[in-house]
């Protein structure tokens, strides 16, 4: 039998994440556990869930415990609502394919109080299931042309480790802009400037991804960096992508998260009617943390409604996003509130989260940077650190002998000798 | 600004599901409201969730209720069980791509269950976050070729209403098959080698799709059947596909649920070692029905090891399953048994859905029958009935008058003056 021996040619391409080669070569070497931390997921890392969020599911999965008055009266409160707002008032119905309308409600009046003013709507809010499926209908969307008219996507170095293989599938070219370290991985204008002018007769440039707060910098950017790239963005008629799924976590002194559409809805009119921003969020952010959930979201601001209506097309053929998740989500951006009987709790953990978050970021930093041939810029939110390793000298010379890549070198004796196994964040590293 | 003005090509080729055009077509029209019964979701319909599930996803989601005495000790026992086998101990951490190892061991076991004693291995086994998600990982293996060497998929008519558009954007033809109506929908040897020898010269035919019990037909096919279907596959060497799905719910008088791979290993071994065999099952199956928890399953049989490893990568850079889909599965393939506390109850529900689906199925044809102009065949298993339609002569003679297709305008009057609107189901039907 040979029907399914010749796999499709596009797929022998893909190669898999890091995570999973890993699992094959630990199977072949002589350690006892391969333990993952490249996921960013902070429950396996040890951090609690926030309790409001799993009463409320739990009662939602089971509808008995409405009757339970050992559960706060807000939790069984939000729980009954939620089930109305579910299709034959079960979790176990499928939803409409471009979310919960109820949920979609929550998240607009959350963005709107979170950038104190400026409208949302639920009509431009998509739930998906995760931030990566919602990214992957607006790249398929913007995917066209062969060569040098495919669409580009300006992408920053570094990037989400997921990004590139996102964008290949998809079948868009990356156009790498590097941040610079020396400034803690800001985004700079000059730079966005010229990876675009390299990128055209290469490709189509027609969108830029940024992410902020930093996946995996760690970096934070204040207004003034935030309208320059918005500015960038009108000028060269680029759909603006933001990541701004750890906005929930700022722990940088002085900084604070603001959204690229606060900033555009204070600009001039010329950029507040034009500029296409699509924002997307997650359930799998730092503080709420419910990467196995699977929810997230998009908004398209200034999107057209032809445009819309593909948009909800595509996600009505992907997959019908996790009940489960949506409803955390819409527990994550209308949490309780100040009187509320869960008021309390939740706001002792989400401080303490917030403080485990900031002192590990500090304590790692300052670890990396006590280590022979080391350097590590300050992370100022987010979940990540993304060191500077120098090459030691005999590791080069060895290198040149062998003659392969010193940085290549330099992982497999780490992986083989210690078990350390570096992924692609430091791949794109050594690649500059 | 026009960088998503011009959408991909491709995806304007995408039609929205009828569901989704349906709410348009509603909002222009008189009718207070659309009730969607399209997609096959039990909840929405009113069955209600099994408790046993239920309980132990509440436990796992708020641990705390370990604790509680008022709920049966088995359900916290699972759910202790069940929660050691999530990272980090928290049903917020992210899987394996392939699914929880735990998770696919039982299924494996419930696999050589049901199969009376035939194996099942745990690495056979690939969970994915509802049964399409891993039918689109296996069509875009098998896809390759353009024109008249494009993978070609053997497709009954009817078949599931997702089907024609997944396998469009996996990039295969459909080869249609007719079922046979008049043999209550009965698969047909002789029509399934004049399907491949009309297809052949058109595309490759490659695979073979089979739904059993039949989604749309309720048809449930016997020993003998599957048989020869498996030699047709085996002398024609496409890849077996089936939708198992239904498999819980057989009850036509002196039908069982016989899988494809128990026939198999009953065969000679030119077949039971070489015939490639994928099987899938999903939680939104018709007894626990928990569709908006998102999971289900493939076994793959006789897949070449390179293979598997593809599937595997596709997987990884496919969405994670959500967890509490895949705990749910687990509880699905491993009930209580005889003396668990939770048996009695567990029982009594499974036995009401089966009886609820019985009796709908029969009264619904009884029904269907009765009307003037409608035949139906009686179902056997599954969730659908598939009525006939002859249609009055009057609408023919004002479609000739008009020069439209009869059954297009039939369609088109039942929804303007009935607010009844017919989906891809009976679209086929009138296409024969």
């Amino acid at each position: 039998m040979s029907s399914l021996q010749h796999v499709n040619p596009r797929v022998r391409g893909i190669r898999a994440p890091p995570h999973s080669r890993l699992q094959r070569l630990g199977a072949l070497k002589p350690f006892v556990k391969v333990i993952d931390v490249s996921s960013g997921d902070p429950h396996r890392a040890g951090m609690k869930p926030i309790t409001f969020v799993r009463q409320v599911l739990a009662v939602c999965l089971l509808p008995q415990l409405l009757e339970e008055n050992s559960l706060p009266l807000d939790v069984r409160l939000r729980a009954r609502r939620l089930l109305e707002a579910c299709d034959g008032g079960s979790v176990g119905s499928y939803t409409a394919s471009s979310g919960m309308l109820h949920v979609r409600q929550s998240i607009a009046e959350f963005i709107t109080r979170r950038d104190v003013g400026v409208p949302s709507y639920a009509e431009d809010i998509f739930i998906s299931a995760g931030f990566q499926r919602a990214l992957m209908v607006v790249m398929k969307l913007l995917a066209r042309g062969q060569e040098e008219t495919q669409t580009g996507v300006l992408t920053p170095m570094p990037c989400p480790h997921t990004l590139p293989a996102l964008l290949d599938e998809a079948g868009v070219t990356l156009v790498p802009h590097q941040l610079m370290e020396g400034r803690g991985w800001a985004v700079d204008l000059d730079e966005l400037h010229r990876a675009l002018k390299t990128a055209r007769g290469r490709c189509e440039p027609r969108a830029i991804y940024i992410s902020n707060p930093g996946n995996p910098t760690g970096h934070v950017q204040d207004w003034k960096s935030i309208e320059e790239v918005i500015q960038f963005a009108a000028a060269e008629r680029l759909l603006l992508l933001v990541d701004e799924v750890y906005q929930d976590s700022v722990y940088g002194h002085g900084r604070e998260f603001i959204s690229y559409k606060r900033v555009l809805f204070e600009m001039d009119e010329e950029y507040l009617e034009t500029v296409q921003l699509v924002s997307f969020h997650s359930l799998s952010s730092a503080q709420v943390g419910e990467c196995g959930l699977r929810a997230g979201y998009m908004e398209l601001v200034n999107i057209d409604p032809e445009v819309m209506h593909f948009v909800e097309t595509m996600l009505c053929t992907d997959i019908s996003t996790p009940v489960t998740g949506q409803l955390a989500l819409d527990i994550m951006v209308n949490p309780p509130k100040p009187g509320d009987l869960s008021f309390d709790t939740y706001t002792r953990e989400i401080l303490l989260s917030r403080a485990t978050l900031s002192q590990n970021a500090q304590r790692a930093q300052e670890f990396l940077n006590d280590l022979p041939g080391m350097s590590c810029q300050p992370a100022m939110g987010g979940i990540y650190l993304y060191p500077r390793l120098h090459l030691p000298s005999e590791i080069i010379e060895k290198a040149k002998i062998l003659e392969v890549e010193a940085g290549v070198l330099y992982c497999q004796m780490l992986l083989e000798e210690k078990g350390v196994f570096l992924g692609s964040g430091i791949f794109y590293f050594l690649q500059r």
